[in-house]
């Protein structure tokens, strides 16, 4: 059968390119006569690639020296220990952002590790806010405080930082690499691939090195990051295919796609015309979030009625369309728009939108009225 | 180019069967319309994978259902601290069969979690032998026993078990699925993928339920055996390809190969092709290991002269062969026949390996004599 659009939440879209490549790669990286699944991780060929990837993703992020990168394994969540980890110290307290479903999980794992607070809560809002970008948060003191950019679930996006003087840790896994990014402010970033730069099982971390001097000593050297730093993330073997991947795609965001502020033009468009259907909808569509806060890379929304929510994905599916179910914590629909998704998909998600919305607002109405 | 004969000690070789559907997996999942690397690991689909995946590893191993099977990331270096987390208690003490590298590695990551204690160490002997199969190893009322079946650097196999009345805990890494296991007398094993049964990304473990009631409460998640098992290998997001691929492996082994004798049948035919190359060489090649407790998996061995390690290495890339460098802590020349290395694979390396020697066996002698 032909190829689906896919607008999961994640794992998520991959460039078609990149996927052409990978598959080739997998049974020989060309000229090489030997498969990506079987290249040694201390083979010259794939430390040119890891170095190649970190070179690409200096370039696009203009990342200053003072950084550096890290290709991990443990997915976000094992970031979640790992930052406090190596950056909250006894006596100390680190702040938390808890705006939806990803930050919960971040401040609960912390919790196992040291002292942590919650310094904003959206939680009266029903995670449909962020804080306002005059808003302060948290205490100039703290350790660190962390924030979760892009809350998938909840379709909430910062479009600027959290007001704070405390150093910023950011998990942005969800839209990391959609825009430019102004790493200076942040002591740590981490992203894991699978929504906008890669397969799952490899996670980005960007660490700012005077942050590593102060980490505490005797962490178990695959917990912490002055240990991958020094073994240039050849601490143990790295997930050497999820890795190539990456490269592909950095090699087309930057030869093919142009850069990052091409990304997030791109980004941009497809995020409007999604959320252009949805507002043209006549209240048919309700976005889970406030609008000044909705995410670019994820919609979240409601149909009128969980059977036409049920109506919608069976539609969508049969138009060749998936992954348009929202979390199973919340339920309703999302339409996700990673790097991966091209503008022709956003077009044709939101044509659908549209005729669904204009075929069944009547119905839903006559229902409301009866 | 043609594909070359992969005998790297890890990633390693693949089945070319395997190699196929994998590549036509990263484009689309047969009749699926979707990628597997877009595949969302919440759908019914990578549900009903990883629990074939399970299924099948049951199947093959006989596994009770006392044991829980996990798939994690994270290497078995991130298991060399869930071990001691988990079933080391304060107060008790673990022993350690320190083997070679591999095993090293492993009670330096312990001595982070607990007290630890070499049980049985070969570094007196240049790591060229194991304990006797008579030698009772450490102490009956240890916390458990570790040990690494395959000493995958120095080429070292136990054919049996450590002897000791301690739960057993092994890291079964580099021969993991190569022969049958009576897993019954273990507390926990593990195994990553990327040598036997998969590409680097995954790890297996195989977990006794009795010894999850006794862990410590109180750890994260991620470093907790318990809530892997809750979450089904779903606590985060799993590397869905890795475990496709591993699934591939599975069926592979089960309805092709026709199970793990017949699996541990072609192993030692392999094996015992290499070593009498080596054995017939007139002293030309020298194994490292004493031959009580030579591996099956990897043949770890020497040239008379580095000049003539270097040479045979460059003559066998030029054969289609690769991988057959040592490791570099210990250099010299290894031939890794991981379950994907074919009996055609061994039986080429094998009639190289006399080749050389009989061109060469002069040159040495005469250098030694001049």
């Amino acid at each position: 059968m032909g190829l689906s659009r896919n607008f999961s939440a994640g794992p998520g879209a991959l460039p078609l390119t990149v996927l052409q490549q990978a598959q080739q790669a997998v049974l020989e990286l060309p000229g090489t006569g030997i498969s990506i699944l079987g290249l040694s991780h201390r083979s010259t060929r794939f430390r040119a690639m890891l170095e190649e990837a970190e070179e690409r993703l200096r370039r696009l992020l203009q990342l200053p020296p003072s950084y550096r990168v890290l290709f991990l394994q443990g997915g976000g969540t094992l970031q979640f220990s790992m930052v406090p980890l190596s950056l909250l110290q006894k006596g100390s307290v680190a702040d938390y952002v808890v705006s939806g479903y990803w930050s919960r999980k971040a401040i609960e794992a912390a919790r196992y590790h040291g002292e942590v607070r919650s310094a904003w809560s959206g939680a009266a809002s029903g995670y449909r806010r962020l804080p306002r970008s005059d808003e302060r948060v948290g205490s100039d003191d703290a350790a660190y405080l962390h924030y979760v950019s892009n809350e998938t679930v909840e379709g909430l996006q910062f479009r600027y930082l959290p007001v704070t003087a405390a150093p910023l840790v950011c998990d942005m896994s969800s839209d990391f690499l959609s825009r430019p990014l102004d790493v200076q402010r942040f002591s740590l970033v981490y992203a894991h691939a699978q929504k906008n730069f890669g397969p799952a099982g490899v996670t980005v971390a960007l660490v700012k090195e005077e942050v590593l001097a102060k980490a505490p000593r005797g962490l178990p050297p695959i917990l912490d990051y002055r240990a991958h730093v020094e073994a240039g993330s050849l601490l143990h073997t790295p997930p050497v295919f999820a890795i190539y991947v990456v490269l592909l795609v950095l090699r087309w965001l930057e030869d093919e796609v142009g850069g990052l502020p091409q990304m997030a033009k791109a980004t941009a468009e497809k995020s409007a015309q999604v959320y252009a259907a949805l507002d043209d909808s006549n209240g048919f569509y309700r976005a889970h979030p406030e609008p000044t806060w909705r995410s670019e890379m994820n919609v979240a929304f409601r149909c009128p009625t969980p059977e036409l929510e049920a109506r919608f994905l069976a539609d969508a599916a049969a138009a060749g369309m998936i992954g348009m179910e929202g979390h199973r914590s919340v339920g309703g629909l999302r339409v996700s728009l990673y790097n991966g998704v091209t503008r022709e998909d956003a077009r044709v998600a939101a044509t659908f939108m549209r005729e669904f919305a204009a075929v069944h607002r009547d119905d839903a109405y006559e229902r409301a009225v009866e």
